[in-house]
């Protein structure tokens, strides 16, 4: 637990600060001989990526990735793979807003107790940059997971919510707006709203849906690492969030368990699924389905006070090119771990034929 | 991550089935010299224990722990602990009600598809017999941490909510009745609540809070094992659990940015508390505070139709002494978990005197 | 790395002093439904108990391994296997002699200083009684991996040294004598050897070599944890072990490349075995064998003079029933170390049918 | 254990094929706010790499490192150092005579036979240019553990063999000359005889000794992760090792436990060290010393039948710049492996101020 590698055998380990030479991770344990389309991770690194379109920040960041190792001839070798996506124009910024005094709710202050020093230049490590790294590994976990199909997208933005439950939903309509929402009428409220908070120099919190399906019965590993217990741990690792639940998560609290059990059918499907089609730890072949909650980005463009290290209280304001709102961003980073998850639990269920 | 292994240098191996000859633990890596409280450590079995009270299951089992390891003339080695909880009565009872059928919302049909194989006694591994463990270890852990204070209680039980903040409560209530609701009003509508669920051969399911207090500042490794990720894991290995929150949690998603900040004071400390104690992953000195939603216990006694292991369709109905909501007993366990995660976040880091 | 755990999907934990109440484990990631032998596992046991010989020590202990866990109407269950082996008598010795007093050569000093206490009774932890908890689980291993043959055999004593190579030994008779040397020739004269140096008061090395046939053909993992350094490691993990060299080994050195060279038959095999059996890390399917060095037993009867804790010089002498060559009762231990490191591979490495 | 990861806190991940865009590496769990000469490491660099003398092979690689995070104004942020070091010339070479043929003694045939597949250009993954990210992380090592002193040197080449204690050299003269053996006459020889097996198109093997001196008393994990079973394990995956031995290591065997026994000094030091520095895992305070076995290197200039992919024999020889002797580039891998394993027990054992 020295904190940057993620995964027992299917694993990676991150590296890199948003303003230094490049981000960048090795994953390490992939299968040999799973065809790798550089494309398909392009693409999962686009939809992350800033400046996409009108509701995320628009900073110009190519994120363009290059794999140093592991792959040859098209195919993974069962080496790690090593990748770096350089940081283009770290030098240019000028930091001096925020080297000496500390940002409310962002992790400066404690990376500088804890560390006695820190990487001032923007968000350093704690940056979420850093999960374009995940970004890339969670693509390669994909495509060897290439029979599981992992849908995230926007299920709620402040208090704008899509009400509609996944079955209700035609997923394939989630990359057809900036909101990443399948439902295009709630999709519209939600980017007017996300519009009218930047315009304020605010931000705003969301919620991420993800559903997996056709997962292999057996993954998960009792008692600690509960396949949903890892999915939870995943999910909160990321910059950001504040909660997660699976199933029927905090509203089942209030149900009586006569009506949260799920019955089974004769092929052992069951006829409702509470469960989030996870029993003890363990996936059941249900679709899985969680929540997963993230609070309004910290940089906010309106003036506040706050303290420099010597704790003199000093006036700032956030300056620069922030995202009003996390969530549209965020989807393919769900996706990314719940993959990474995922494809550690196949390849430690020597059972299961992914 | 094969599963019944804990933390990583305070790191806790449990074993044991709920109907084999006994449950237990190995606890590596407690530093030495630490003076133990034996007692104190059996209270907390105590108030995870069946038969308590007349809202939980009534089963009678002592949950004696017997210390085989790692304890001389009072104090720690520095060599692992490990105990030992006989299982008492584990051969009378009856489980052909259960053996060639599967419990709908159990690990029963799980376990015997990912092992090809079952302990049919009971629930076997997947009981939360076994986090009976966890306490044992989790006691040692809050002796270890003993300037830190750890407080869990039920904050909900169905839809009857505790509607004030911690803040507002007197904690040490908590113990003063059998819901374990430090607010004797909410608490005594639970306690009811649940005799009438009970009547009815039915469960309910439950919120249990818990704050953390005194925690000194940069306990948490970025960026995949910060310090509520790995909370947050800890809360949802445990049994029913199907959701977990910190800080402003789901309903942080609702606010805006320029609200949402905890403002700095010039002591480090911020006027508000949104952040839940953590930022970026460390703790930054305030009260850690979160949820752990539990659902309704899957065990009722209302008949019930399900499968056999051939998959046919077969009429059963729960059977003996089942608990009619399971956060009262999961109180002590939370802690318990709580404890075990910062234990190892405290020599994880090296820069910190617990 | 806390230090008690060994394997990482085939992983064995164990605790226990060599005076406390018990010593045990706790295996966990054992495959389900392996049929255990429970007489086999004594059997192992046996060969590494006290008493069991004129040429070890006389101490009586039963070493009975108690099963608390993880086997199920004899058949592994795929959940942990915990296990404990009572100390008897761990009461009745009088340890005022080492109480206050370093012994040289022990692991006394070096536990206060790193523990700043000690659990002076016997070696504590430190003791080679934990090995028991080795053999229990190793034997486990060996079960799992029925189609593989491990074969360790003592090789030397002092100077007399086994001349032949395994392949001119009949590996059968290595149980024929109390030395577990396979030559009865060569048994015969260590045997007599060792009970001269025993009448000294005095004790003496030797040389485990072992041999592992049947090894399929892809096990180990590149680049740090190489078959031959996670063998290394484990060998070198046993008490007094010293030295560990595999294949051509030290002798090796001396060796032109174009003679030390391994040459390939058409099948994919090698006309001679400089290699021992690994390759770049990985078994090659030919034989594994490899050497371990021990040292002469610390625990001798002679006076000597040494420290106490205030560093004052004291005179002193060994007490009680010591092992006059640890070689013979060590054999089993390389044996079950052996088959962990081969079993935890076998996981690790899915391509493999074991 | 995915095999590219040493250490548990203070962590190095490896990446990266002798003839693919680059090899490097992630460091984790550096401390922060250690000061990081760069020149230092490339010098660790420059006494590894190919081409510095006329005794080993004579390609040419810079072995430049860059450095792509963990760094700022010159010191270490506590964040992961990520690093990378480019291949140049990988795409120039011609591999047809080793693409469809298994190089005897190499990892050809285990890495085809394991993965399915094979990086054919060089050695791929186990080619010793693996090292090369090793010695980086060893060098960071080296500045964090300042006050311990690790000095390798080259003690046997072939059969001719350094006859003096580490006690009796000068060890400040092995960088002196090409062999790095600290005695020149003897090194003046070794280098003669290096030319000559050189000259026959052939290899040999020989020894490398370690003294580690200054070391704090404490390191070493009981019981399986005892500091010479982790020293071993590092020093087993170099590349071409075939054994380790430490103190009185294998000679050890033939000496009496009351000759062997090192008695105390009353200031805790021995008056003599057999022991090596390491009483039941865990350093004593005198000085650490090992050697370490390397076997021949396999590449042979000479020509030889082997087999190709379909079992075919087929005639072929070495073809290039090979190394005739694998010691004295090796010497600095044997520092840098030491580096890491004291790095990471220094930071898993609290109590000991580095």
């Amino acid at each position: 637990m020295a904190g940057n590698t993620f995964g027992t055998l299917f694993k990676l380990t991150t590296f890199g600060e948003s303003h230094g030479a490049a981000i960048g991770g090795v994953l390490d344990g992939c299968p040999s001989g799973i065809e790798i389309d550089l494309d398909a991770i392009q693409i999962e690194l686009d939809r992350r990526k800033p400046g996409q379109s009108a509701i995320v920040t628009q900073r110009k960041e190519p994120d363009t990735v290059e794999f140093l190792s592991g792959i040859f001839e098209g195919k993974t070798t069962g080496t790690p793979i090593g990748f770096a996506i350089r940081n283009t124009n770290q030098k240019s910024h000028d930091y001096s807003h925020i080297k000496d005094s500390y940002r409310p709710s962002h992790a400066d202050y404690t990376y500088d107790q804890k560390y006695g020093f820190r990487d001032y230049r923007g968000g350093g490590r704690s940056s979420a940059r850093e999960t374009a790294s995940r970004v890339v590994a969670g693509a390669i976990a994909k495509q060897f997971l290439s029979a599981i199909k992992i849908n995230a997208y926007v299920s709620q933005v402040g208090d704008l919510t899509l009400e509609k439950e996944y079955q209700a939903l035609d997923l394939t309509l989630t990359e057809s707006n900036p909101v990443r929402c399948p439902d295009p009428e709630t999709a519209a409220k939600m980017e007017s709203y996300i519009k009218e908070v930047r315009k304020e120099g605010d931000t705003i919190g969301g919620i991420i849906s993800c559903v997996v399906q056709n997962v292999p019965i057996g993954l998960g590993e009792p008692v600690f690492d509960k396949l949903h217990a890892e999915l939870g741990k995943a999910m909160l690792s990321i910059n950001a969030v504040k909660g997660f639940e699976y199933g029927s998560g905090f509203k089942g609290v209030a149900m009586k368990g006569s009506a949260h059990n799920d019955q089974f059918k004769s092929d052992g499907s069951t006829k409702t699924n509470h469960s989030g089609g996870i029993q003890g730890g363990i996936s059941n072949g249900m679709d899985i389905y969680f929540n997963v909650a993230f609070k309004p980005v910290a940089t906010v463009i309106q003036g506040y006070e706050t303290i420099d290290k010597e704790g003199n209280m000093v006036q700032t304001k956030g300056k620069g090119r922030h995202d009003p709102c996390v969530v549209p961003r965020a989807v393919p980073i769900v996706e990314a771990m719940t993959a990474l998850v995922l494809a550690d639990y196949a390849l430690l269920n020597r059972t299961i034929k992914v």
